[in-house]
């Protein structure tokens, strides 16, 4: 059973919290391990990234079996069914078309005195990807964090993707010739993020690491930032739909499941003001549940994690709704305009009765890494800026250093760093 | 002595391999005590954070005098002298104006097929700010954080400070009346970061935390990152100084001793390509030492991590540039904008024998908090962009759900997700 709550119950404020605060993931304490991984790889590189790989994906590779050869790319390729081929190219061309217009435009100008300032943007020169394997091995993905990179104008893009006992998901290996990924290599786990980030005799290291992954790549991750720059830790998926009875029921129980079918961690939410609806769209869902494959995966996230809020009005569904600050969010409403503009916390909205989240999954040409765990507050989807970064640019000839230098000069004394004052007035004879 | 290299010499790549990856910080293993202090904060609140504020900061604390009043931010501000009032004054409108310049601007539009796309940016709700007590207590780096966050429209910023017996610096106080921050705490260490990220009966908490910090701030920085939103971990600080025979040697010591008198762990790198201004300028700075009041620190720094690299022609220093990355990158040159075309990796770069980088310290009006480490491959510096995020929208029509559907629900198919293809074909009858 999901949770129920009533916003105008008098128990409601304690439950909402209960709700916001409760621990979906049951975070594995992988970090030892994952410290040895990363020290063994720096330290030994190929010798223990092989050895590795044979431990953890039970796969004996050599340096030169490591890189998935361009014939095996093709292959994959080749072996794709056209309709496949055609949805992947056409969600290709939607999310390079809208990532095109993220690109970030430098700045030069001159102020009132003279001064030059700017920003220049340049690409990370390279970045890692990591691709999950097996379940979670997913050809969207792969066009969803190359594609923004190749629009940055990233020069070189090395893919990871574990290979357990040899078997790559030939989609995935499809998804990559697509965006123009040809470095790939089947490794996986905190050994592949670790020989991205210190490089080994065969790969080169990179410089950001992106892409989804288990306990073990996310911790690896969080042990290598700093060293290299990483995305955002990716938690379970979720999705907010907020409904008015002017729905179909099973149109909105389908969009629940949707996110409930990734993880049994998974949440949906929806929150209407029509007690009846709410009734329509449970019922929904438990019919709709039993047809699914991964059936037992949703029921068990619906039961656990799944909630349906009822509200006196839509309105009162926005404050909610930015406290959840949910990774995906419906507005299933007459007038979703209207109510998006009362919402500042989500990272992605979907408007309308017709747009359906798994829209934004595949082919609306949006990222589909958005920030989850209510990290909508303060982070954005992936985006062409996360692979770029901004040089900030500063120009005085000597008139203009005599207009600012006695300020910073100043201040300089202040602070108590004598060379700093000194650098400005060295300059003006002073 | 600093480090000496030539880089026509046959053991250049290796000496130069070692001076980056030198480790200038002792990093104090501070992640079990951090962990402790951060628990007893988010549960016990208010009573955790008056003892520790005792034990750490030799200072008795109630509720009712946590927060620093009015009255007092008036004070230090009246008592400041009005050349250091007019300097910051000055450094803050300059600083304001030039992140006028970044704010993003929102995106909407319509594609062929008549779907409609965007993004909208929005303020972060509530963000922390970290400035530390004693030595490092700097007025302007009240500035460089809170000035972005006031311009992305962040609503409220709430600001803590330790004050050691009591005590606290009245020019942070006052830089902080300048920006408009009237909510700021006597606490600081891991115990201040964990009641912004968790809130206490006396401090509600915030949505992202910035600014820099000791070992324990940082610490306790990663340990709530995701909770909430945290800026970048900044290392000691850098400067890079790429100049030819042109210059006066004694205006490039004190930009190199600038960085040295930071800390003991600053890097500052001369790279040039005239022996003789290198031994001059090394001269310079032997000299120049001697009269600062910090000179042991700027002394160790410059004699363990001081760098001067001999390159036979400055296009030869643009590769070595790109891979120190530095945070501070000064082209003291006869064409800096020449040399800046061929490089991409620098947090702030200052151009021109008249653009000491002290000017970005103050008065410029870039940020001076930049990517430390090497970061600057990844990472760019502070901006308004760390204050905002953004939401992508997407909204169809059932016109448009009949041209995109098809595709989403063939990769659903392919990717086994059921309830994603159901959630598409439903609305489409299929």
């Amino acid at each position: 059973m999901p949770w129920r709550l009533n916003s105008t119950d008098v128990g409601f404020e304690p439950d909402f919290a209960a709700l916001l605060g409760a621990k979906r993931e049951q975070s594995a304490d992988v970090d030892a391990a994952v410290r040895t991984i990363v020290a063994r790889v720096r330290s030994e590189g190929d010798a223990a990234l092989i050895e590795l790989t044979r431990q953890f994906d039970q796969l004996d590779l050599t340096p030169s079996t490591m890189r998935v050869g361009e014939a095996e790319i093709d292959a994959a390729y080749e072996a794709t069914p056209i309709e496949t081929l055609r949805a992947l190219e056409f969600a290709h061309e939607r999310i390079a078309s809208h990532h095109r217009r993220q690109l970030p435009k430098d700045d030069r100008y001159t102020d009132q005195i003279g001064v030059e300032l700017g920003s220049r943007w340049t690409a990370i020169e390279s970045v890692g990807l990591y691709v999950p394997g097996g379940m979670a091995s997913y050809p969207s993905s792969v066009l969803m964090n190359a594609v923004p990179a190749k629009v940055a104008g990233v020069g070189r893009i090395a893919m990871v993707v574990p290979a357990m006992r040899g078997a790559l998901n030939p989609l995935v290996l499809a998804a990559a010739k697509i965006v123009g990924v040809r470095e790939i290599y089947r490794i996986g786990g905190a050994q592949a993020v670790a020989a991205l980030a210190y490089g080994t005799e065969t790969i080169a290291p990179v410089a950001k690491i992106v892409g989804p992954g288990n306990a073990f790549v996310a911790a690896a991750k969080r042990h290598v930032f700093g060293h290299v720059g990483i995305d955002m830790i990716a938690g379970p998926s979720e999705i907010l739909v907020i409904a008015d009875a002017g729905n179909d029921p099973d149109w909105i129980a389908a969009d629940l499941l949707s996110q409930a079918e990734h993880d049994t961690a998974a949440q949906s939410i929806l929150i209407t003001d029509d007690a009846g609806f709410a009734d329509a769209v449970e019922a929904a869902v438990e019919r709709q549940l039993k047809s699914l494959s991964r059936a037992e995966t949703a029921a068990k996230s619906w039961a656990e994690h799944g909630a349906i809020i009822l509200v006196p009005t839509l309105d009162d569904a926005a404050p909610l709704s930015d406290r959840i600050a949910p990774e995906h969010l419906e507005l299933a409403v007459e007038d979703p305009e209207a109510l998006f503009a009362k919402l500042r916390n989500a990272g992605a909205v979907f408007l309308g009765r017709h747009t359906p989240e798994v829209i934004g999954d595949y082919v609306g040409g949006s990222n589909h890494v958005l920030p989850t765990a209510r990290s909508a507050r303060f982070s954005s989807g992936l985006s062409v800026l996360d692979f770029v970064k901004r040089t900030s640019i500063l120009k005085l000839s000597a008139e203009q250093l005599r207009e600012l230098g006695p300020a910073a000069i100043e201040l300089a004394r202040v602070e108590g760093l004598d060379a700093h004052g000194r650098s400005v007035a060295i300059r003006l004879n002073l």
